[in-house]
């Protein structure tokens, strides 16, 4: 039986500046993002199918597709004016506007590529059960606790220049079906990560203001590494040990 | 790579009547219901250890302790009176009243005599994200989708005698660390859930009156059969094939 310890934090140091939380955030995605879990290690290092490969684009779609929907609902839980435009370009990024591409539409680049079914894809129909529980975990966290939290959330973006760039490097060199066009989101998303992550890590620098509120911060990272590391945990039993749940997708190669 | 086939519905008979929706639900839960599950297989068969039979409990802990939270939405769903008082016994049930044991009282019995600590076991802070997501979609969904659909999603007590019959039998069978007492739960839901999906089994076929209403609570059987379903894979990948994520429970004998 092989076991992943569960990686130790140090032992906890007071909270009591805005340099200490951003120490334990640093621990907390050193310890728990998803660039950890051996399905990212063999999605980047070439070592899935293309079923495996097109299981993780559909189902990580029902991510992406849900993404400008927790912006919205991030930006609906501010009064503050400045607050609300400093977010509102992430709907854009995402959801694009008439003739200009978004994330979404790069994602569809992506499983085309690998030759799903638009059709299926943005049903969402075939997904794992796991990932609209999680997925929809993450929009219900940002409405329903405090503001700060939600933004705190999304910090996993401080730690996600990484996990793209070796995505990028890894799946153009091991997999016949990718090409730079197919990798055009995660190559966006190189600019736009950096941008939202230091924009994030200020507002909590600046707002969390008692060791209860650097603390909720804290939580609400940890909250997103496990929507993140859930997702991968689902995809590795389904589609690389081979437990796919009742009415999930079923890629050709696992028929 | 061992796979499980996806149980095949028969083809789709057009749900014009209660009998019609009823044949439907009973298929459902022939083909989803987790008694097919592997790990269920495990826990009733005697094949696992102490230590993830305490897994298995400490993570259905948040399950019963999230029922009558679940319950209490449903009845806030209706302003029909007749429908809030005949729901009302499900909160006495599982919450128990003073001086009377409920379901609740009865789980902890459970996780006592496997050697879980009271505190951690309510605490629920070792449970698996994947756990806390599904259960937590559940109480979402009774809130978030029609009050008809809030019902049917409890329609899988229709299968719950089999499975609580089997548990009984085969864990007292193959656990020494089961007795009479710590399996006074399932006992006590052999009498339970029956009359419980009777009466959602009734409504059902009387307020689904289109065709479309008798889909929309198929659906959210199935929905439900997910849930559970979900909270078992999560357990087997966790704690049979030893893929325990970040922060989550390890037993004794997987350290």
């Amino acid at each position: 039986m092989s076991l992943d310890l569960t990686p130790t934090l140090s032992p906890a140091r007071p909270l009591d500046s805005a340099d200490a939380m951003e120490d334990r955030l640093r621990e907390i995605g050193a310890a728990r993002y998803h660039d950890r879990h051996p399905f990212h290690h063999l999605l980047h290092g070439g070592q899935l199918t293309r079923g495996q490969v097109q299981a993780w684009a559909l189902n990580r779609y029902y991510y992406q597709c849900s993404i400008p929907v927790k912006d919205a609902v991030v930006i609906s839980r501010f009064r503050d004016r400045a607050t609300r435009v400093e977010w509102r370009h992430r709907l854009e990024d995402h959801d694009g506007a008439e003739g200009t591409e978004g994330g979404i539409d790069r994602w569809l680049v992506l499983t085309d590529a690998l030759g799903l079914d638009r059709d299926y894809v943005e049903a969402t129909d075939g997904i794992l059960p796991a990932t609209r529980f999680a997925v929809d975990a993450y929009v219900h966290f940002v409405r329903d606790q405090s503001p700060l939290e939600a933004i705190a959330s999304c910090l996993t973006e401080l730690f996600a220049p990484h996990i793209h760039a070796e995505r990028i490097s890894g799946m153009l060199a091991h997999y016949d079906f990718v090409n730079p066009t197919v990798m055009a989101y995660f190559q966006r998303r190189l600019s736009q990560a950096p941008r939202d992550a230091d924009y994030a890590l200020r507002y909590v620098r600046e707002h969390a203001r008692t060791p209860q509120e650097r603390a909720a911060v804290c939580n609400a990272l940890i909250f997103k590494t496990q929507v993140l590391w859930t997702q991968l945990d689902a995809l590795h039993h389904a589609y690389v040990l081979g437990h796919v749940p009742p009415g999930a997708f079923v890629p050709e190669d696992m028929r």
